[in-house]
């Protein structure tokens, strides 16, 4: 694990990281040290570990929290170079759409695909960074929507370490299998809306978690148009979780 | 409007008072003085005014918000006399269901004949309390669920001093029509696997609201089986919208 640059606002440290050809980002509070939460978050589609969206969040997580959080670009995204298999299938797929198939099963292909990949990526990610003095072997989060929800299903069903994760606007296509093995708590977005997700097939990922604690938050909307609001649930979802 | 009763504790005043024939209780913070916000509380099938359920939620909302909060018997339920058209109407309908009709149906319909009379009694009631120094003609909310929700649709839809509502375990059935009248934010609180209100009939009353600002929180779990975190997220959601 290679830092390459660190910077610190508003009691918020962030350093870029390259774990081999990941690259990454980790913020903690300001003069950290030793262990605590840690909160994994996957980007959305066409998205980077510095999205607005996630950067939002991710000092929130740190400043009121006091959890470190980490995300990591996907292959294809951010600092990562083009994939030239995953470019040939989103061509084909864009093609597929415009000759009227229908979008959320070509998602769902392409995300499954994708998780295979990021899986084993991830769990490196927190083998790494939880050697770190400042983040530590402490309880993991997870939080991801739309791509994020796609890759962190089979992430969360594979992974131990995660305690508890906020997922949505994704549909039981993608990972209704992976789902199924999900015991922790989950609190689970869908927006009512969704143009890309077919509200069914939200509902069904929903309802194919095996967690005893999952609770699901829909409001009107379309795919990126979640309410502020959420984020001050998600916030006290992981306090109660990981705190 | 003539007081029976008076009682304070852990800082929460409880008044006991008949309106007419109607028999209600008023929690406000104790040595309130003053206009605050008014939640009415309408209570479940079977329970009354001071059912636990609505006691323990009515004390938090005093207590932790400062607000004043009002509840009151519905007809043939608490310390009213039994009514002997209802009373006629639920035995009929018990076994109808015995017979193997639907049971949803038979409640809808048995809601939306009750729903005639409370909405006057609980309008007066509204009237009666914010005549009080000590709670005044602040922002109303409303929160009710199952008969709370049957009764409390129509209700919300006619009232306009509802500024804001938590409704849920309730269907589409009983008050689609109402539902598409309320324009005020909703917090829609649904059980998975609620054995009274089919999940359809759940999401279609959700749907059927014309709020810009709602949420639907579904949790696992049968129809009384709400977990206590929600009970957190109402306070919120009141707050916010009260506060």
């Amino acid at each position: 694990m290679r830092f390459t640059s660190e910077a610190s606002s508003d009691g918020v440290r962030e350093q870029l990281f390259a774990l081999g050809e990941i690259p990454g980002v980790l913020w903690t509070p300001t003069g950290a040290a030793g262990p605590r939460p840690l909160i994994l978050m996957g980007h959305g589609g066409g998205q980077h570990k510095k999205a607005p969206g996630i950067v939002a969040r991710a000092r929130r997580f740190v400043a009121e929290c006091g959890f470190a959080v980490a995300a990591v670009d996907v292959p294809g995204h951010g600092d990562r170079p083009n994939d030239e298999e995953y470019d040939r299938i989103a061509t084909e797929n864009r093609a597929r759409v415009d000759a009227g198939e229908e979008l959320a099963p070509l998602i769902a292909g392409f995300q499954a695909l994708v998780a295979r990949q990021t899986v084993p990526e991830w769990r490196a990610v927190l083998d790494a960074v939880q050697d770190l003095d400042h983040v530590g072997a402490g309880p993991v989060g997870y939080w991801g929507v739309s791509l994020g929800c796609g890759l962190g299903v089979p992430f969360v069903a594979a992974e131990s370490r995660v305690r508890a994760a906020v997922l949505g606007l994704g549909g039981a296509l993608v990972s209704a299998e992976a789902a199924a093995r999900i015991t922790v708590p989950v609190e689970f977005l869908v927006q009512w809306d969704d143009e890309r997700v077919p509200r069914a097939q939200s509902l069904a990922l929903f309802d194919a978690l095996a967690s005893a604690e999952k609770t699901l938050h829909a409001n009107p909307g379309k795919h990126g148009e979640i309410p502020a609001f959420e984020l001050d649930s998600t916030l006290r979802f992981f306090a109660r979780h990981l705190g």
